[in-house]
């Protein structure tokens, strides 16, 4: 670099340097490490290099830019607009040669390490960096004089076109590399995968000629319930398809506990729950390239998170051990596997798998993955990150420490065990208000975004019907109960007489509040019952007691922000959430709802190489509690029995809503009942 | 170590050292780095850690040894000894500790690196230094307050008990590790893979407790027709139990050419050569395992040697390449793989299989096995290495360099294309003298040490009858009636009248000789045919041509010894040989045969890692020749035609024995007969 060549200077990476007069732009930004990106390697096929240059005076950068600072389109750009379309004031950077001072853009689809904004509320990116990427090599024919096999010119051919070492090859991949070879004229793309740093590479897929047709992974996001998947384009990040099914273990039993049970009482249960979460793997795995129009054997990737025992159970491995203390995981580190020791025969027959490391016996790789997509050890405050499903997974920290548990809250914030519960699903209540005066409800059921006392409303729900509560309608429903007066804080329901309302009806020796009366359409009657409080009492009992003991290890009695995650989390309203005593009290615009942060989780690590090795690291930092056999859990679990807690004063709460003191029991203020003593263990 | 301290000297090793009262012998051992066996890391279990204290004076080594110069027998060898019994003047090296000066013999089984004389007429021996190895660990158990996985904790002991770090664990010993680890009562034995320097050590099996059962690897030479297996122990290096089967692919082609030919002409045919012959593996493997006595499961390794068409087709790869020039192979580099993804199902699930690397399109890994085992780079003289198969493979070197091609001999030397020729099987002439002077023959058939001359012949023979003549029959038959005078230099046999014996038989316009007329008993008529010599010709020709190939290209005239190499080399005559024109010309006691020497490289690829390296190099560093493309190989080819050939002498044949001058042909001198023409290709 002369002090008189031509300056050059990169946007956005600010990187800058004298290269000769000639000098095409790729190769000045692989010389000064800007991160533009080439499959074909500057041959100009593959259009990965794609810049901007800018004309003009720019006195931050002290260029001025001719028109002539870069080199005339050359016949090779030409002829890729014509084929293929170059949008306006856009340069091939492979063909395109330095001549005078200039300042060049790399727009964002050139960058390889280009960032994913995430569809989520939180602003937060993916960088690119998957494990698995392209290179277009030419490779020497072979020659009888100097016999090597295809595969080891392959090796060189990466070694002086790409400068990559001692690559080995998938074995599938052998099986066809000389027909690939053949039919692409010695020209062909190769994809490899290098999961790390000191990873050997490993060639997964090769096609003849420029491979034009894209790259995928799978963020998987195995659930005991569903499972969810996102097919992801490697090269953008995109997610091309998303889909989800149940999980068929659920003929099994609906929670975990009662899987580990069927696998503990039924020899070969286990493997019959691995063979049926694979075969719907590999359905999930056709069904989505399917809706996306891509070909099963462009997934070279897939990346699981999940719980535990569904862990265990994906890579075949009796989760006997998980079903009794002290909760012994067979391995808790993060796996790289290939697809096929997997049993998983719908992707590439090349993939490589990877399965995020698990936290504890009771925290799962989807804690994890919650981990690594809302990043509690980068929070400058105070965070609390509730996973709310089956097992509420329980993350506290900020950037000195991070903490975790799991609580067995049990499935009645699914709306299972509640007497008008059900899943989410068309015509379930979905969100509730009680009026303070007149205690009398209006409602929205998921499919229609009417309230019950809007006009319309029968007719828009006449076709789904009223047929059950789901989670988030059964918060609300206790919640406003409770603001309502209709509800106790031991979680006791008034009679029509303490509460003024024809609503409270005697059931035995109880009371229920009835929201709804469809019998006369042929319809439920939907009420809350006083054992549907019960339930709800359990389970966000132990979901307060689980964040009270990482507080407590933690030595804080606040926090200063909530994150609810799950897709369960992004419906519940964090008012009657902290009105439940669900959370610990903290202002209501520092409850927030991360979504599906497992699946983002998964996508993170799907997406960039760096995630893996982070999220590895952050599980062996993480402070694990296990709630099972900390006596203090059941004192914070009695105590946040009441509603919202027994002695915890909710401050922020207080200051949005004064809830009435009603006493409806014998005493005027009984517990409500054997919380402790009904509390079930996990599942 | 103190001046003061005893001193320990380790024989044969000669290593030597003080240590401080109390220490144990293993302990000293590891510190001086002397090859010390210990499975159970000095626990007094594994018994591994034998040793002899000698006693008295020892000028040599300036150590007088007293009789208290090592700890009293303790507890633990009191109890081993009750149990399994101790030789006399044996101690555990882990429970003996050094109280006075000491001389200790490690004995050979006591060692890691005991070396294993080969049963082959070579003094080679094998260092036994194989990549699978036992570790016996006490692990700790699982703990809620530290929840990491079983085999992070495995991980863990080999760390702190064995200083092995980064372990990774195959697969299916993940979902049986939680219930050995119980059963073992968290103490257990596992075997490490790692088959070189860098590799990340691979958790391939583990067993509760100390594992006593061996563990247990194939050699197994993959030829065109036989496959042969030897069964090794992986920690004495014996070989427990050898087997063979034919090859299942012969009924798609009996030569190499004819598979490849298959595989173009029928869709799928490869495949289906790949499964049947994968399926033989798996059939030999449950029967030597059986023979054994030995679980196939214990098999953790297998190394392959197979010609390249042979490595293709079991490895999946479709060998058309092979047909055609330029002979390109898919893959010429060593291959480390999964036994599951070569589908071979009878192995551990675990095991791993290495194939040796080929070295070129015709010259395979089982030409390179035969490197390993007959080093000619680490010659001292000029030797040739010759694999005498359907193919030959050709080795020429010493220690400045070595050479290799293969050359198309065809199946003649096999008894295939011979009018009475047949295998290698009881009944089968295999030897034969013909008397010069009265031209009668004499000989030997396989199953009998009688010569047809000698008393007892016919009632030994009753049972096989007299069936044919096998490879090694037809080269004493032609070479006898070289020496005897019935056939002239150029292979022209001659009429009776010529030779003067009623033996030489009319046949058509060409003559034949009579070996033996069975036909009274019902057996076949054996005579040695015109076409018969030709075909010899043709396949020693081919050897001749292909070994002078070598030669000019090392600028030779003359080798200073020959190797005959393959199972078929083993029962050639030397002297037959050398009339035929086989090999060059050298003195007798200079010609040896090697045994199966493939199959030897293969064996000590599988004790001994560091050979894989070693081969991997020497392959890499040989001096490839590709026959089909040099045009000299074609001059070299009909020089040779004649017997033993046209122009070059063979002054050292001379001295033992004079070739009559005779010549049949029209002109006296005839070259037989469009030995060019005819020459068929490789197959």
């Amino acid at each position: 670099m002369a002090d008189k060549d031509p300056l050059v200077v990169f946007t956005p990476s600010g990187k800058r340097g004298r290269f000769p007069v000639g000098t095409p732009v790729l190769s000045a930004a692989r010389q000064l490490g800007v991160d533009l990106d080439s499959v074909c390697g500057g041959r100009g096929i593959c259009s990965k290099c794609q810049i901007v240059p800018a004309y003009g005076d720019f006195s931050k950068h002290g260029v001025t830019v001719a028109k002539d600072a870069l080199s005339e389109w050359n016949a090779v750009e030409q002829r890729y607009d014509e084929k293929r379309g170059l949008k306006p004031g856009r340069r091939l950077g492979c063909q395109a040669t330095v001549q005078r001072d200039v300042v060049i853009d790399v727009p964002p689809e050139s960058q390889v390490h280009r960032q994913v904004v995430r569809k989520a509320a939180s602003a937060r990116v993916i960088e690119m960096d998957p494990a698995t990427r392209l290179f277009y090599v030419e490779v020497d024919e072979p020659d009888m004089h100097e016999p090597t096999g295809d595969l080891e010119r392959v090796a060189r051919a990466l070694r002086q076109q790409w400068d990559i070492s001692g690559i080995e090859a998938a074995f599938p991949v052998l099986a066809g590399l000389q027909k690939t070879l053949r039919k692409g004229a010695w020209k062909i793309t190769v994809a490899l995968h290098k999961p790390h740093e000191d990873a050997v590479p490993r060639l997964v897929a090769a096609w003849p000629g420029l491979h034009e047709s894209g790259l995928f992974g799978l963020a998987i996001d195995l659930g005991s319930t569903t499972i969810a998947a996102h097919l992801t384009d490697l090269d953008t990040g995109q997610v091309v398809a998303s889909a989800g099914v149940m999980n068929p273990q659920i003929r099994f039993g609906e929670d975990l506990m009662s899987r580990v049970s069927y696998a503990m009482m039924n020899p070969g249960g286990d493997a019959e729950m691995t063979r049926v979460v694979r075969e719907a793997l590999d359905t999930l795995t056709v069904e989505i390239a399917a809706e996306a129009g891509v070909d099963p054997a462009l997934i070279l990737e897939a990346v699981f998170v999940c719980n535990p025992v569904m862990h265990h159970l994906l890579l075949g491995i009796d989760p006997v051990e998980l079903g009794q203390a002290p909760f012994a995981l067979a391995t808790s580190g993060a796996l790289s596997l290939s697809a096929v020791e997997m049993g998983l025969g719908a992707l590439s027959g090349s993939a490589r798998i990877y399965v995020l490391p698990c936290i504890a016996g009771h925290v799962g790789a989807d804690a994890a993955a919650v981990a690594l997509s809302e990043q509690p050890g980068k929070s400058d405050d105070l965070v609390l990150v509730v996973d709310v499903g089956t097992n509420a997974e329980i993350l506290l920290g900020d950037r000195s420490r991070v903490l975790a548990c799991s609580s067995p809250t049990g499935p009645a914030f699914e709306g299972a065990q509640i007497s008008s519960g059900q899943r989410a699903a068309p015509g379930a209540i979905e969100a509730i208000r009680i009026d303070p005066e007149t205690k009398e409800p209006r409602f929205r059921v998921i499919g229609c975004d009417l309230w019950s006392d809007e006009d319309g409303f029968a007719e828009a729900t006449a076709q789904t019907g009223i047929t059950g509560i789901c989670g988030s309608g059964i918060i609300e429903a206790v919640a406003e109960m409770r603001i309502a007066g209709l509800m106790d804080p031991s979680g006791l329901i008034g009679s029509a007489e303490q509460t003024g309302t024809d609503r409270c009806v005697a059931e035995g020796r109880t009371h229920a509040y009835l929201v709804h009366d469809g019998t006369d359409e042929g319809g439920p009657r939907i009420t809350v019952t006083q054992g549907d409080i019960r339930a709800i009492q359990l389970a966000k009992s132990a979901l307060y007691a689980g964040a009270r003991l990482l507080m407590d290890e933690r030595g804080v009695e606040k926090v200063d922000r909530v994150v609810l995650a799950g897709a369960f989390g992004a419906h519940i309203s964090p008012l009657h959430a902290m009105v439940l005593g669900m959370i610990p009290d903290v202002p209501l615009e520092q409850v927030t709802s991360a979504g599906n942060a497992a699946g983002t989780g998964a996508r993170i690590a799907l997406c960039n190489v760096a995630a893996r090795r982070e999220i590895e690291r952050m599980v062996r930092e993480i402070t694990k509690v296990e709630t099972a056999i900390e006596p203090r859990f059941q004192e914070h679990f009695v105590a946040a029995n009441a509603i919202p807690h027994a002695t915890d004063t909710f401050p922020e709460l207080s200051k949005l809503v004064v809830l009435p003191k009603v006493a409806f029991g014998a005493g005027g203020d009984g517990d409500g009942g054997g919380g402790g003593r009904r509390r079930r263990r996990r599942g």
